[in-house]
């Protein structure tokens, strides 16, 4: 069993399509890679951080250091390291002066080792990599985030640390230079804001990787489920002509060009307007209140004075606000675009859920699902504005994302609409379950530099029970809580808030939370109506940290219930037509849920922006690329 | 081992979240169901055809026949299949009437037996139902479409015939009426062509059911194989402000709204009606040719006249198009779009490719791919226009679909350009096995109802070898036929089209076929130069039938090579500076191929039109739900 070099080639796995070793292959074994020790293997990647290790005169044979008599050039040569020091002292960069240098003395063979760590992005660990200056200029190999390819023997480390192995590179098959002054990531530990102008580059850092490794297992994860009970896959359009069924702004798709200056427009700037006009009415009552604080407090005259005038001020601001958007409203005129001239001959949007699509797929194979990006265009999440960021942040305005990955699925003939809760739970239980599994460094890794708390929240949700409750328990549980003020008040009939749903399954019930039978008013116009006539079969899973994961709900099969909805709703019904059609013939009683993929990679990686999340974001005022 | 009931919870498959057994689990096993017998069961599904079978008076013990006492209901109720006969002679809607009847005539309990064949679209048998008029009345439950859950008991055929087994209802859980007059499937074998009006239900028809089954197959192969392979999924914009890559029309994206009779759209209007010209032409020069024959060949005078006059006709159309055209090139202005006003600040547009955007991943995780609909506002596809559907066939227009779904990946650290051919034929070897093993029974149905070769076509990609030949070579090829005439002639440095391809593929090698090395006009302007400064490193995979499903690549990794291609393209520098900078900054060889999903699906079901492969088609014009 232990013979010299059994199997070599069991040992490790060669990326198939090239004689490239994946790092993963070689330091994700359980032994580190120490099994491997003497072979010759091809590994390629980034420089991730790099030292240089000068060889001193003695240790070099004679045949590598060239003739003995000594010339202008290697006197010179022999003092570079000397010289680099002076220009570090003096703040210049390091490598740029290196390569002037280089250009003014013609190279020798430098006697030095470039170390390198590289990582190619298949795990967390990196590889060091040790390159003879004989093979490559460490000016060349050195700088973060130059591309190598390297032929060489494994071997035990040279160096007393704490790597097991390295390579000993014996031939160098490519090298991607980097302009060290423009490459945006030269600095270490850029903090991830900053990383977001670079989405080009930002996978080539640690926790990026990282947290795009453990996506992409979510996504395998919730495929796997899905095909292992049974659900078969859907692509439902991404080009619709059902608009946003009454919930959300949404984008037009169009072959014709925009109009400027339009009314659309200008709606859309009241609505940020307003939203500015809110921020500075909160403003202005907790300055009347610290203004009545000053005056009883006896503070000194000036110190009012000033606070009174900042008062003003600020009234001032918001009235002329006021004013502008009031003359606005006023203005709207009758827009008569003629879609006919369109591509489609109509209008069309980009989706905003899949579900009404999906149905009709569920209405003939039975269950099935969709993944796929769904978009908003929403400006800011109200929901998530005032209890996280507080008041006065502008952050939230680029919180929501324009395209969330969003799952769908819809199964036929349930019996109960508790099935359905019961297939969200299994599904939420059994991709955290998944990547416990399957991303074991990469949970490490997150924990120790993004959220220490990521793998106990994995395993609340995987061991967890689920408390449920219904939308009138909740709204019970809030009206009884003293110790925590709300900024919105809990009342039957409106929404819940973040805050309401975050101290629930945070502070109260410690757990993940299913609230079910929301008020009908606060849910699609689709979800079916309870018998009590005021609430709709839907539920949603809260979990800590992010809030809602999963929105279910059981579809309303029955025509006229589903047409006096979309009546009472004020909806166009000539768009929902053919959605009414499956109901009219042969309907079928089922449920389903959308499961918002892009905060499970929150939760699973303790990122607190979607933005961090997403390979290519797109927000409000955003897209890069 | 052969005790009565052994492990019956084992023997089948219950939908984990509801009661129903899926009929995939009864029908697909290898004894057909008949192990089944005697179990009780729940199924659901729509009924696809129905008979009913009137029981015989005497058959019927009394108790079931109520009084002996004849009522003149009774009379009447005996008298209503003679009625109904009467009916159906007379053209009239026999189940229409039957409503109508049975609201004169108040229920008694109608001695007969509704035997339904009902489908859940788990898989191309239907199971038969048997429901007593005592369960359900036979207007309701037997209308094509219906919806029915029933429980019953798994039973040995009471009519001789094709059956193994069939189920007699012993509970009716749920029935979804059908509206017979209105429901666009009540009609038996409706073609293809017609049911795209009805995308919504079409999935019910056995042809589109089974087409999604093995789509779904293909999706999850795909899906395997890059797992398999360590390949990361990862998600590319579908919003992009990257346009075509200067290759095709694109869809924009806007919260603005879209202005009347602009410049771009008569632009568009100008194409389409070029197109029109085009056809009118080749029309004229087609029937000078018929006015020349009939001259020569003495036809009688009046039928040249009016050939003559018909020519006249068309010449004038051809004129006034002309005239049209001219005076409209004239007009167009500038186009100068505020888009600081738009939602991202900037144009953007629905992605026409992921390549750009994965290709940043792939040069920081290695290997890479992504899987998701591409947009191209194209109104025809002219490849497919000439040879395949005839000029004179409108058809084409639609035949380009907006949104195909499209597989793309890349990997990193490639030692050769072939190894990039040799992943595309493993991937496609791959998935055309997965969907012999895996979609058996629905093969067999598309063989018998759409093309008999569908089985042997994917056992050519599966078993044969592909053929491989550089574009210069292909060109010398079809250079020396003489036994076809092509509409276009063969050149180098033009495009090689679908008529060029396909006889390749299906008259001379009769296989697979590579072509590589292409002129570097002929691919985008990343595709890797040759050494040769004229042919650009990529590859075609042409398959019979749908020509190119895969066109593969190494893209130029050389910044100046790749920056000199975008200036001589006159493409927009600042929109490719991100990509650029994957090649100022650690550049690394990598090679990549497009996978075109929606033709593969045609490939294994052996339909012709992608609209009929695709759940939710879009093409010009048309936009359904």
């Amino acid at each position: 069993m232990d013979s010299e070099q059994p199997h070599v080639e069991d040992q490790i796995s060669l990326s198939k399509y090239s004689k490239r070793v994946i790092l993963e292959t070689i330091l994700g074994r359980p032994d580190g890679g120490v099994g491997l020790i003497g072979r010759r293997i091809v590994v390629g990647g980034w420089v991730k951080s790099s030292r240089e290790f000068r060889k001193e005169p003695e240790v070099q044979a004679p045949e590598a250091l060239g003739p003995k008599d000594v010339s202008c050039v290697e006197v010179l040569q022999s003092r570079l390291p000397f010289f680099r020091s002076i220009i570090k002292v003096f703040g210049g960069d390091h490598h740029r002066m290196r390569d002037k240098l280089d250009t003014i003395i013609p190279k020798p063979p430098q006697p030095s080792i470039s170390i390198l760590q590289i990582s190619d992005g298949s795990c967390v660990s990196s590889l060091r990599v040790l390159v003879d200056s004989a093979l490559a200029s460490p000016s060349h190999v050195m700088p973060t985030g130059t591309c190598i390819l390297a032929e060489g023997i494994v071997q035990k480390p040279s160096l007393q640390d704490k790597e097991i192995i390295e390579l000993k590179a014996e031939k160098i098959l490519h090298v991607g230079l980097v302009d060290q002054d423009r490459y945006p990531l030269s600095k270490k530990r850029l903090p991830l804001e900053l990383l977001r102008d670079s989405t080009h580059f930002r996978p080539r850092t640690t926790t990026v990787a990282s947290v795009m490794r453990i996506r992409n297992a979510l996504t395998q994860a919730t495929n796997t489920f899905f095909h292992e009970n049974r659900f078969l896959y859907v692509q439902v359009p991404i080009i619709t002509t059902t608009d946003s069924e009454g919930s959300s702004k949404i984008f037009q798709v169009t072959t014709l060009p925009a109009k400027q200056k339009a009314d659309d427009q200008s709606a859309a700037t009241d609505d940020f307007e307003g939203v500015k006009l809110e921020i500075i009415k909160a403003t202005i009552k907790e300055k009347s209140k610290q203004v009545e604080q000053l005056k009883r407090s006896d503070s000194n005259k000036e110190a009012v004075a000033a606070a009174i005038q900042d008062l003003k001020k600020t009234t001032e601001l918001a009235s002329q606000l006021e004013a502008k958007q009031k003359q606005k409203s006023g203005k709207h005129s009758v827009q008569t675009n003629n879609f006919s001239e369109d591509f489609f001959s109509c209008k069309t949007y980009l989706t905003v859920s899949g579900r009404l699509h999906l149905e009709s797929y569920a209405s003939a194979l039975g269950n099935v699902y969709s993944f796929g990006p769904r978009f908003h265009a929403n400006k800011f999440d109200s929901r998530s504005f005032w209890p996280r960021c507080g008041w006065l942040s502008l952050k939230w305005l680029f919180l929501n994302l324009s395209s969330d990955v969003s799952i769908e699925n819809f199964y036929t003939f349930l019996m109960q609409f508790q099935d359905s809760m019961e297939c969200a739970i299994d599904f939420l239980k059994f991709i955290c379950k998944w990547i416990l599994e399957n991303c074991t460094e990469d949970l490490k890794f997150v924990s120790k530099r993004v959220d220490k708390l990521v793998v106990d929240r994995l395993q609340l949700i995987v061991t967890g029970p689920f408390e449920k409750i219904s939308y009138t328990e909740a709204v019970e549980v809030l009206n009884k809580v003293t110790e925590r003020k709300f900024e919105t008040k809990v009342e039957w009939g409106a929404s819940l808030n973040e805050e309401h749903e975050s101290y629930l399954t945070e502070e109260i019930y410690k757990k993940p939370l299913i609230i079910y039978n929301h008020p009908k008013e606060l849910k699609p116009f689709n979800v079916r109506l309870n018998d009590d006539g005021k609430t709709a079969a839907a539920f949603d899973i809260i979990v800590p940290k992010v809030g809602a994961l999963i929105r279910g709900s059981q579809s309303e099969e029955r025509f006229n219930m589903l047409s006096t909805r979309i009546k009472e709703l004020g909806l166009e019904k000539k768009q929902y037509e053919w959605y009414l059609d499956l109901r009219k013939h042969g309907s079928v009683r089922c449920c389903g849920f959308s499961f918002l993929f892009d905060p499970l990679v929150l939760y699973a990686t303790g990122l607190n922006d979607v933005r961090d999340a997403v390979p290519f974001p797109r927000s409000f005022g955003k897209a890069n690329n």
